[in-house]
């Protein structure tokens, strides 16, 4: 088996296709360097021998051993360079590379190869004694806590690393010395203070800091694999949906570096403006500097040209300025790498004493507006297909769009605290917290928080997903949390310098003003600024973006599948219509009776001791159920509408303290104890599994039949008014031909009744909602009378797994740490399993009715990846929320694309 | 399409496999007649017109006039009488017929033909104005009853329809004339009752009494059909599982009169003995009677025979001694039939003026007892194979066998109060009630009751049903009561004559005893006779039964499926055995905890801070489930043993009042909120669908280990001494493979470390309870790794369809009532859903693993249909509570015979 992909002069094992084999950086490094650009040479160990790694109990397989060391040879031969040399020694990097990037997630070790032996021929090669301890000292402190702290098994408390030890001992010596930064320390200084840091390692974890350069390699590169299941990569992987089996590849590069001097410098840069997506070359570099100074955020980098430099920049020198000729070279480069990729990349590259290495492309990160921008910009410039402009952006980033920003008028007059770089869209509103465990606590309390930190770091993620927004004092626009939040759509400044955070008092102070913990701010991620107080959000509105509506338009011609919306009042009927919905898929009906003016009837009804009395309190409802529909019918007139009949069980209506049974006896004229033991009556154990759905309506028909009444009143009413409506009913929550037979005969009846009454035809259809194993299961007798099926997948998913929503809570964040499931199937279609009774059901469904009209109406019509099922098995269209049918017409035309003939 | 079918003349237009079209009763009177058997000649109308009847608006098919009124004239033919005719008029009979006996549920309608034209010729005709007028009287009380007050619509009151006003009439008119019975009534009375009988009807029932012929017959014919759906009927066949569909046939015959005078009878006998299977011809016979008096148990019939008179019965005439020439005759047709039939054979005849007439042969029902020493006998006299005789008995009937009986020393002792016929087998002890609702409602109460009639009506099977058994003070071994009870097995005496029912004080008088509504007695139903008081039940002791055995050890020998049982304890375990269980398929485990000394360790367990804390809690448990595993594989030594790891949700072991919270508190050293807290955040909304089964398994593996070590430990100890234990450990509700991989880990690491602690090595397996739908729709991943299925068909069902056996009070009852569900599904297997995902699970469980071992160990284990679905469906074993084992032995070897290759 092949374990070891070589890359260098001009020629690579490996290609850009084989990311699943050597994770998208070994790929990319290779395919850079077939392209003849300038990559330092290096190896890629495969994501193979990660999943064997994990699979034998952490050992490699016996001849990896045998591979690196040739290809070290090469590396060698390669740079001119030889590893472990004493007079001219190859520096080695060990990164991760994983299928798809895990930013900051896994580990990695620079510098390896610097031994007793060999730095002194470095320095003598170089003459840079500061410059080479340096160096060491960053590896002694990558190595120290990536390898050796983590391979002792030592889980320290924050603050008390052994990273956070040794700079402890640098910042004392500074201090001693009255030095006030880095710069000021010596290469002596740097190696007393190596010194120190290898006798402070071996009094905490025991062990000497490895003087051999094979060891140090073996120690990075078993690092790298054992970080694929680290805590901070599982959890990312989780949010992600990267599945674990996948492993990630380990790169080994010969170092190139950036801080030997003034004619050297590192920098990264996307091909396109990720924040816009408008096509200028975008970046930052910092002169004399390592690759990780600039992605730490430490430092505020510069533009990389004049035409990109904002207000917060313009002092600033950029790299088309100070060294035209490499940033000519790196232009070509960028042009060349987006003709051969047909894709906006985000680069690294190191310039060593003039001479340019490029060390990464990669598909760049980008904002929602940019995926848009960028793609139907390089289909205009006929760059790629409209299909492949489809296929750019991911139904998330449209998403991004969806969000809401802040009221602008109220943004206009809202005081402005602190400004910092735009990292991510959109508006955030919230209270201020200062750490991820109070940001995740807070949300979890239903409030919307703020999460302000000096700078994030891949710990930091779980309380970045619960904030409504993140406000960070340092790092630039390639910080990690703004690649982070960027992914995510979420509104987020940072490099915000102004803010002086106390963690232990849990206050900022900017100049005047002093925010405390639960202090609310408003953000406008898009600007970049940040306001006191609460400024209102207000919706999105995607249809101002001519690249949206472009590629809308276009998903909207490529998609097979309707798209509908659930709503349960015109009001979300609109909002719903202006997001492109083309029907109702599913009008809930109970939400209706609710309303204090209505919730007697029900009550009066539920209390009835004959049917008598039962059906004239029922029909108590009517006028208000036929003022309902007639509101939604006429919204949606012109589209169908699909009407559930009531669903829950009946002591939901009745859940009532002491007060209320006394009003309501009251009222009723009936004693409190009948309305107790009526109540009693009404208990059930599992309500998800009790008297509810069309159980309901065999039990009381008469319910039925008023709502029947009031569907096919308002019906007859806008038919009669010239108004097109097309009403669907639908009987819920059956699970034998029998139950929808049943209810269609007291349906039918109805609609015979009023087209007589009102001497008026309309048309109008019957169906059910399939959220039942068993319903999918006799699926074939069900249709013979029923004119169409939505599958309620909420319910479906509850019963196929044999658990209900409301009762996960002590188990399924367990179930997600441990893999048991890689996604929650409630929040994305269970394939394997409810899946496979959707498939069964649509195809006995359509044996017996060919032209059956199927859709789904669970939350999962707006999850991307259930909607390219839908589309899959040939359903008619899906239904989710309002805000959700941009992403479902999206997803529909991308499933659209991949399933094409 | 022919809609009636021809008997007479030794010819007949149909046969005895005609039974679907023609219902039993006209399909074996067509084989009598075509066996040259002396049959009245008639006509069958199909049960296809039956089911037009329903489907057509109750109306009839066009040409169905024409045809009966061509079987009219071949009557007329063959019986050498004329319908409506003035001087020798024919007189038809009208029956109903259904597939299967339904006995009493219909409606029947003697003598039409009687009209003011007919009733003269036939006067002068038999010189017995007497018998006419008589006739006539019958006709009308009938008629008025089932044909006009029904088509009327009129639902009276009990004890206020026409026939109990007719009745009064009759009984006044008798008192007036000081007559002591009907036989002081002279022809002129007949005439005069008559007279009052028909301006009675037109008063109340506003319509004359129809004197045409052709009226009266229509009338009839109608009135059978109707009777179909009426309340009665569709409360028997919802009893007995017959379908709605299949219809009545009706027979329309002409009469002939056990009544016309001495040399008249009529009686109804058995081919064999239907109470006990005795080779031996028994019946019934009355004197100058029609058949309906003997059935209806109004008089008390004489024996047929000498050889079976009984103590009872030696004062009485038989048959055979009073006209032994027809005796002879009719024995001869007993054995003819048999042979024909080739099975105990239930038969009608009437002996008009000393000519016998067949009226009716019937497969006659029987007890258990009788049915397994019938069938045995019969296969011993090679009249049927062995595979006959095993179809021959229901597993109802050998169920019977089963039931408890009174204890014999106890019976000794106690106080006999009356005797009367023993109609149905075993013992019966409970409450008296007098009122078929009053059995019911008690019965719902959870009370005994034994209900006591003057006789019983099919109006009252509901009652009957419910009652532990049955006592009449009227009736004989064919009557109402006798017949329904024998068909269900239940213990029942007849013809109790010395008991005086009081309904209205609700009490007996048995001559100085009183006994009150709510007094216990107890009954011998084998034996016939009743105590006062509570007598102990006694278990059933089929063994002793030599045909039962002989019976039973063929049925093992056919039968493919093995049968296990379910049981908890070692005292169960010994039951099973003794039913020929072959292993324990369900040993659930969380009964065990409740014991009061281990509840302590499971609250300790579930108010744990830390796994720690939780472990060593756990661990206190483990001495207990060793020694209980220790208990139970020693018993099933040899036998494979599934032991279910815990299942229910924690809260079921920590639900506690004020009391029981303070005293844990304190045992507990915690503070009653923080117990409170824990069983507030244990709270399920659907315990069904929350944190159970292999869920708790995974969320606590030190649950999982201290079950699996308690296991191990128990295997290891008894392999130790030689003892041959086959553990099989089974995770509880696994709807993923990733949650059995998880359990099975665990398992598996802890047999492993047994058998290394014990220096001893043992075979066990793993395997699931399958019992979500989604692990059926991916079993064939979960048998990558389990051993062996098990379907929990209880849970599976409840998920199937969505509800839970708890909640479904509210709309089940309903549902069966509208035929909605023809069975209860937690009764019978769902075959059309909850049968196609266990078949599904079948097949792709064994395309991964061709020896995977399946069971079933639901509660539908011991019902037949249930096993025979398992048997199709290939599954290895059925498992199911102990007294089902030979139900479910039995089941088997019939499902093997029917679907032989």
């Amino acid at each position: 088996m092949k374990s070891v992909y070589f890359f260098g002069n001009k020629k690579a094992d490996g290609n850009a296709d084989m990311k699943n084999l050597l994770g998208g950086k070994g790929a990319n490094l290779a395919e850079m360097t077939n392209l003849g650009i300038a990559v330092p040479a290096g190896f890629t160990i495969t994501t193979e021998v990660c999943t064997y790694y994990y699979q034998n109990a952490q050992s490699f397989p016996q001849d990896l051993d045998k591979q690196v060391k040739l290809s070290i040879k090469k590396v060698e031969q390669a740079m001119g360079k030889k590893f472990g040399d004493k007079k001219d020694p190859l520096l080695l990097s060990v990164r991760s590379g994983a299928r798809m990037s895990m930013p900051g997630m896994m580990e990695t070790v620079l510098n390896i190869g610097l031994t007793s032996k060999t730095i002194p021929g470095i320095i003598a090669k170089t003459d840079n004694s500061r410059f080479v301890y340096d160096a060491y000292r960053r590896l002694i402190m990558m190595y120290a806590d990536v390898v050796m702290e983590k391979s002792a098994g030592i889980e320290p408390q924050e603050g008390h690393g052994i990273r956070h030890q040794l700079e402890k001992i640098l910042n004392l010596y500074k201090k001693e010395k009255k030095y006030k930064s880095d710069i000021d320390l010596s290469g002596e200084d740097w190696k007393i203070i190596t010194e120190k840091f290898k006798s402070r390692i071996k009094k905490v974890l025991g062990g000497e800091f490895p003087d051999d350069p094979y060891e140090q390699l073996w120690g990075g590169i078993k690092a790298v694999f054992q970080s694929w299941n680290g805590k901070r990569a599982i959890s990312y992987r989780r949010i992600e949906n990267i599945p674990g089996e996948w492993g990630t590849a380990v790169n080994v590069q010969a170092m190139v570096f950036g801080n030997t001097g003034d004619l050297s410098a590192t920098g990264v840069a996307f091909t396109r403006n990720p924040a816009t997506g408008s096509n200028q070359f975008y970046g930052e570099w910092l002169k004399n500097a390592q690759g990780e100074d600039v992605v730490a955020g430490i430092r505020t980098p510069q533009p990389l040209n004049e035409a990109t430099k904002t207000t917060a920049s313009t002092h600033l020198e950029s790299l088309e300025s100070f060294l035209p000729d490499i940033y000519l070279e790196l232009n070509t480069i960028r042009k060349n790498l987006e003709q051969h990729y047909r894709d906006m990349q985000d680069i690294e590259f190191t310039i060593e004493e003039g001479k340019l290495w490029m060390l990464q492309t990669r598909t760049g990160k980008r904002t929602g507006g940019a995926a848009i921008t960028i793609a139907v910009d390089m289909v205009n410039e006929k760059l790629i297909s409209k299909e492949e402009g489809i296929m750019r952006v991911s139904p998330n980033q449209i998403d991004e769009l969806l969000h809401p920003r802040l009221d602008i008028k109220e943004e206009k007059s809202a005081e402005v605290v602190a400004k910092g770089l735009p990292a991510g869209p959109g508006g955030g509103v919230g209270q201020v917290v200062f750490t991820p465990d109070d940001a995740e606590a807070w949300a979890k309390e239903g409030k919307k928080v703020i999460l302000v930190r000096e700078e994030t770091s891949p710990e930091d993620v779980h309380g970045m997903h619960a904030a409504e927004a993140i406000l960070t004092a340092k790092g630039g626009m390639t910080s990690h949390a703004a690649l982070v939040a960027r992914g995510w759509g979420k509104c987020c400044i940072v490099g915000c310098a102004d803010l002086n955070i106390n963690y232990d008092n849990k206050e900022i102070t900017i100049k005047n003003t002093l925010i405390k913990e639960g202090d609310w701010v408003s953000m406008n991620g898009s600007k970049g600024v940040v306001y006191l107080g609460q400024v209102t959000l207000q919706p999105a509105d995607p249809e101002s973006n001519n690249a949206y509506r472009e590629l809308m338009s276009w998903a909207d011609n490529i998609r097979i599948l309707k798209v509908r919306t659930n709503a349960d009042s015109p009001e979300d009927s609109k909002q719903a219509i202006a997001f492109g919905a083309e029907g109702i898929g599913l009008c809930r009906t109970e939400h209706m009776f609710f309303d204090p003016k209505r919730i007697m009837g029900m009550r009066k009804m539920i209390l009835a001791e004959s049917e008598h009395e039962r059906r004239s309190a029922v029909m108590e409802l009517l006028p208000y159920q036929r003022k309902d529909f007639i509101g939604i019918l006429n919204t949606m007139a012109g589209k169908p509408v699909t009407i559930r009949l009531l669903d829950p069980p009946l002591h939901e209506f009745i859940q009532l303290n002491d007060i209320q049974v006394k009003d309501l006896a009251n009222e009723l004229n009936v004693t409190e104890q009948k309305i107790r033991d009526r109540i009693a009556s009404l208990h059930e154990f599992n309500p998800m599994l009790g008297h509810r759905g069309c159980r309901l309506g065999i039990a009381y028909p008469e319910i039925t039949e008023m709502q029947a009444r009031a569907i096919f009143e308002a019906t007859a009413d806008l038919i009669g008014k010239g108004i097109n409506v097309m009403p669907e009913v639908m009987v819920p929550l059956v699970g034998t031909n029998t139950e929808f037979e049943n209810q269609e005969v007291i349906i039918r009846n109805i609609a015979d009744t009023v087209m007589k009454e009102k001497k008026i035809s309309f048309h109008y259809i019957i169906g059910t909602m399939i959220e039942l194993p068993r319903a999918c299961l006799t699926a074939d007798e069900i249709a013979e009378h029923a004119e169409f099926f939505s599958f309620g997948t909420n319910d479906l998913t509850q019963t196929t797994y044999g658990f209900s929503r409301d009762d996960i809570g002590g188990f399924l964040p367990g179930y997600l740490e441990q893999n048991i499931f890689s996604k929650d199937p409630f929040q994305s279609l269970d394939k394997a399993g409810v899946g496979k009774l959707i498939s069964m059901a649509v195809t006995k469904g359509r044996s017996v009715r060919k032209n059956l009209k199927i859709g789904i109406c669970g939350e999962h019509g707006g999850d991307p990846a259930s909607v390219e099922f839908c589309h899959q098995n040939g359903l008619d269209y899906v239904s989710c929320s309002p805000f959700r049918v941009p992403i479902a017409r999206f997803a529909a035309a991308q499933a659209a694309i991949k399933y094409r003939d």
